[in-house]
């Protein structure tokens, strides 16, 4: 039920996200794959990983462009950018929202395309924009 | 403190999951250790992921059913299902819910066994069913 | 673009979590990091897992301790403690924020160290304390 392979070390990946705005979600699902295609591992794991506190990564519809506008807007009212807040930068709600939405994505890779569902994309979610961020991608091969 | 081992390719295992009722949460813990046992791996990482857009996976108490009902009543509360969102499929809410909870998880397997605390069960959580789902388990040996 | 290795398994780490609050957010970066340096692991993943429901495990800010009081203090509101739960326990808040935090964290290695951003710290998140925890820590190699 298997192959043997040589483990090999892959360097991380640093990718550029640029945000616009001050709270907003980009889909980078054609930048991550672009590089598991570049690696030319087929079967793996992909682990992505934001390396930020106010900003962070989630799978989500890639279709109707409206639920990205939905998820926004509510998850901004259960978590008000204003509450008595005593941190000094003044955005403490987005470093909650980062925390509830998580800083890594693990993908399964198979035959070299990222295994996600029809309707999945990977989205770079930011929450205290716009700004220029990093996302980094680690590929390990099966 | 080690051993070599052949690093094996196993083809990523689709699971099925039948939901019943609008939001649920369902045990997946022995279907997914069942998966690990099948495969002969003693030592590793599993990999449980979601290819979905409106149902996630996460971890929490196996024993008190009132659990799985409190934590469904309140995620309903605090991302309440009507809320003028414009999505048209009327499901924004569950992908909110979904994206909160997470599409993956990680579980160290260690002597064959999934290693969880001993009040740990893994939860596919349905929220916006009933359907018919998948579950990917990727089970990766050290 | 790589070297071959040995892979090698490595028994998962326990550490432990002694905490003192009833909602406290503990900064074991520098446990883990010694968990990774003692491993003597130079490139790799770092998995940080939960075995616990009312407890998680999050990334967040590191420097400027109002972060933690204000992440601490919105939470609590988000998802009330007392809210008509069944639970006989009387802590389903906590096993729903445990949930919605995450019970694991992927985090790389390379060059020997944990791959945080500047302001990232790794946070053992306890929700229903006073209590002696548990964190067991995986690092895979390459």
């Amino acid at each position: 039920m298997g192959r043997t392979s040589e483990v090999k070390y892959m360097k991380t990946i640093r990718l550029n996200v640029k945000t616009t705005a001050h709270t907003q979600m980009v889909d980078v699902t054609d930048q991550i794959q672009k590089a598991v295609t570049e690696s030319g591992v087929r079967e793996g794991i992909c682990t992505v990983f934001v390396p930020h506190t106010t900003a962070a990564v989630t799978i989500n519809e890639n279709a109707d462009p409206d639920v990205v506008r939905d998820f926004t807007m509510e998850i901004n009212k259960i978590v008000p950018w204003e509450d008595g807040y005593r941190h000094m930068e003044g955005n403490s709600a987005a470093h909650l929202k980062s925390s509830m939405i998580g800083f890594s994505e693990q993908v399964i890779i198979e035959d070299g395309r990222l295994l996600l569902g029809v309707w999945q994309g990977i989205y770079f979610c930011e929450y205290d924009g716009p700004r220029s961020r990093k996302l980094l991608v680690k590929i390990r091969e099966d």
